[in-house]
């Protein structure tokens, strides 16, 4: 294990530089460190120009070409669970962010030192606390203070995606349901009105609704609806006055927000609902001329993302984009994360053909 | 409002007697002051052997009788909610106790001082921690460790009942429901299996159940089958794989506990049923010769009562027992608690006519 305290260096393989990444502890609001040695590897490169913003870090290439392409990828963890240092285990790199997504950050920082003419010009994206709290979001507070730092005509975000594409991804919708009642003692249970057996009629709903699949772009999405949640009752002897149900929408990026919204209202018809959370659906954008040369370079079958990304605040932007890193999704925030030393060493490989091509 | 440490007077009024008790604070678990008042006001009387466990205080005439009768209640209260020292607004003596039920104690000291030749040898019981779990309760030790001292032919219990005679109490059986599913992002929620869904029928059997009500002595008894408790959910994006419904049954005297929990299971049948708490009813037992002269002493016409109380340990123990009180049972454990003045002196007057008759 080298030092945090050493410079980053950009030459060596992906495989080991995504060890050293994970051995420079940057758990979510804890990034600063690692920032810090990101910005200062990337100066050391005259073909970069290199921007900060508390602690995200811009770097870009100025060749004057047609297109512009963005790499992004986020420097945050979530909690160390006793799996840092990173240690090597035959093709298998263990630690605390290998999969999500300090493989993915590897590659980036591989190909911003090495691809000194790429065919577009290129942006480099690393920012920080995307495994909390939406308003902390790095790339948000960079669209929201520098947007034209991120302008481009197609982005692809590193996060894990077994080394396949990843299209779009689908939104997000959470709301609560209270059902409520009247108290009373359980021994004269007539006197009180039960509003956890109010429920039955919202669960019966969730329970006889269909969710369903759309293709788009080729790419087969699933909704789902669900309730999260629920608690209701205030002692053992006591008729309940209030019962909560947290309901979770999943939709297909060929609903916008507000048309999600009404199909939960009509799912829902009688009933108030708060929205709790909402977060738009990124169309896949795969029929883009970018994203075409993209697949061709990168080869693979691509396939729907379902769990909400960043590529949505791309999408949202007007910057169609997609998921693709080395990473395995299945294992991000899992104790036991690891990650394939060749599908880093592929992803750059690929990712250099596009960009060289 | 007078010391809690000059002794008791038996020879003031009723209300007079509530009050000083009301203003001798005896939350469960506190009640040793009061215990100790007690049993030394009651030694003062010859015609009474009296018997102490704990904070348990047993006073008993020996007159040779054909038949014993007990009258019991608890010495202590639920917390005091700043309404203690008592005060007189009117007819209405205010305070944390005044219903539930140091006015039914005072009735019983004052009979108990001033009965001397009862027509029925007759016991007197005072008990501790009725208010807290069942575990706890005095009556209960006694039962377990001096069944001898509640040996009788009738019990009145001085509970409030609004000085109207309820007969036997129904039962109450509480059990918990576990639904199990599998866990899954929400995002891929057909890999997972929705537990707070399977809730669905549950409550829809319950919101089909229709309660029994019975007629039993007279008396109409009505059950209720409630959820009072649900909970489940892990977080608003995850799948749940667990959620708990607590049931609770209250039921008429004419099912045994056995009956009750084979109802119980015939309901949810499919369902693992986890019995959380148990406690049987007890028939009214109007019918018995010692209720019928009881009930033609005090008059008014009897009701059923819903709410479980002590009534059931005598009832189990094979002594018919009714409450039978001067405090209103819709005030008991609320910080406006009060107790009406008349309703006091009209209980004492009663039941003297009963024991005297």
């Amino acid at each position: 294990m080298s030092s945090p305290n050493q410079p980053l260096d950009l030459t060596v393989d992906g495989g080991t530089l995504t060890a050293r990444l994970v051995d420079f502890p940057s758990v979510s609001g804890e990034e600063t460190a690692l920032a810090d040695a990101v910005e200062a590897a990337l100066r050391a490169y005259p073909h970069l120009t290199v921007d900060r913003f508390g602690n995200n870090v811009v770097a870009r290439t100025h060749l004057g070409r047609s297109q512009r392409v963005v790499l992004a990828g986020h420097l945050d963890t979530v909690p160390i669970a006793d799996n840092v240092p990173s240690h090597v285990e035959g093709d298998l790199l263990h630690g605390c962010g290998t999969s999500d997504m300090k493989s993915g950050v590897a590659v980036q920082l591989r190909l911003a030192a090495t691809v000194v003419e790429p065919n577009h010009d290129v942006t480099y994206v690393f920012y920080d606390c995307e495994e909390v709290e939406a308003e902390r979001n790095g790339l948000g507070h960079l669209f929201a203070t520098h947007p034209d730092w991120l302008a481009g005509d197609f982005a692809v975000l590193m996060e894990p995606s077994g080394a396949v594409v990843e299209g779009g991804c689908q939104g997000s919708l959470r709301a609560d349901i209270t059902l409520t009642g009247v108290r009373a003692h359980a021994a004269r249970s007539w006197l009180g009105d039960n509003a956890i057996h109010k429920a039955a009629e919202v669960l019966r709903r969730l329970v006889d609704y269909t969710p369903r699949r759309v293709v788009i772009d080729g790419l087969e999405y699933r909704e789902g609806l669900n309730a999260t949640r629920i608690d209701g009752g205030v002692a053992g002897n006591v008729i309940p006055d209030e019962c909560r149900i947290h309901v979770a929408f999943r939709f297909a990026p060929d609903r916008s927000l507000e048309q999600a919204e009404d199909h939960l209202r009509e799912v829902f018809d009688g009933y108030q609902l708060d929205i709790a959370d909402a977060s738009p659906a990124a169309l896949p954008g795969l029929s883009q001329p970018a994203a075409q040369a993209f697949l061709a370079a990168v080869g693979g079958e691509p396939r729907a993302k379902f769990g909400w990304t960043d590529v949505a605040r791309f999408s949202a932007h007007g910057v169609p984009a997609v998921n693709y890193g080395p990473g395995d999704p299945n294992l991000a925030h899992k104790r036991e994360e690891h990650c394939s030393l060749s599908a880093i060493a592929e992803v750059e490989e690929r990712l250099r053909a596009w960009l060289t091509a």
